[in-house]
């Protein structure tokens, strides 16, 4: 029985769970969750997520929520080999979790800011954009962007010269600042994040997925 | 040579990494940084942590920052017996890091604040602490805790029957909370989580860092 994602194709968590199934090949099935039903904040949706949020997660008798770990989770069920947490060693383990870490705790809080006043706050709920909060955040995002220029330009991905599920976590979001915001300068003007972007956007496993994330 | 910590015992960051350190056994070396100096936003500090946050760690040539990922590098390096990862089947590693997320992306950032607003923000920076803030993050705490409790209604730990990094890594913030903040109710009331807490505050590993926590 193929593995079951239970949320929308424009949610960059749940994208996020996607790319890695789309990179490893493994077979899914994407459950739809009326979101705007709030199906997510009620039962029996809650018994998967208790937090109430996108997405969730089940292969047989395991349920799971939060992308990251569920990311994880399918890497060594299914991608061993794939080299995406490079678990073998753990010295290039800790590469990849700290670079996994770096965009959990430094560039998603700012970028996930970013994204919501200029996209999803207007489009989804009807809001205005607060400027201060969109400038607050900039100032975050490039800063964190100094810290991956200078270390991309000592490795062509972020965790090492190899491919992992520390670039694969950025792209949902950096999809939607390129797409969506008038910002794609804070990319372009850094050329080896750029050289990055690049790299990691062109891969054959992403552009379906990407293609979902649209709130138009 | 001892494996090498820069941080200060007062941080939770950097007491994240030493409760593990001791809960191992692991010889360690702890190298205080000059906080009210600015040392940890300077040169050399920042090669160590480009962020300019604590701790930042050594380990022979392999360097690390992030707290949460230098604990899962000392787990892999000197504890793969001792259970704290359960990386031996992918489903039980799951669980543990499910719980390691829920504390990142939902415990952390309610305690975090509270105790930043109650305990930190006085002592440190010499500020008032904002009553609304503190409502609101006490208000989302209780719902995290909610969940928590539903969980340890089924299990000893969050993970499962045994003591693993996801119970280790609340240890910081919680002893916080209930020594210097007057909000103890929120985890007395809960008897799960009530019981949980006792059974990880008592091991003997934790003792001698939770001495350490303290800003007065």
């Amino acid at each position: 029985m193929a593995v079951r994602v239970f949320g929308l194709p424009k949610s960059t968590c749940t994208s996020r769970v996607l790319l890695v199934l789309e990179e490893l090949g493994v077979e899914y099935e994407l459950v739809p969750v009326n979101f705007a039903a709030g199906e997510h904040k009620q039962h029996p949706y809650l018994e998967r997520n208790p937090f109430g949020q996108l997405p969730a997660f089940q292969d047989g008798d395991l349920s799971l929520f939060e992308s990251r770990v569920i990311t994880r989770y399918l890497v060594r069920k299914y991608g061993k080999d794939s080299g995406l947490l490079k678990e073998t060693a753990p010295e290039e383990a800790a590469a990849v979790d700290q670079w996994m870490e770096v965009e959990t705790a430094q560039f998603n809080p700012a970028i996930c800011a970013i994204v919501f006043q200029i996209v999803i706050l207007p489009i989804i709920f009807g809001g205005t954009t607060d400027e201060k909060v969109v400038e607050a955040q900039l100032d975050k995002l490039g800063k964190v962007l100094d810290v991956y220029e200078a270390r991309l330009s000592k490795s062509k991905y972020l965790a090492g010269e190899s491919y992992t599920l520390a670039d694969i976590h950025h792209i949902s979001y950096i999809h939607y600042f390129l797409t969506a915001t008038p910002h794609a300068s804070f990319f372009d003007s850094r050329p080896h994040v750029k050289a990055w972007w690049e790299a990691i956007s062109s891969r054959p496993a992403i552009a379906k997925i990407t293609a979902g994330l649209s709130f138009k």
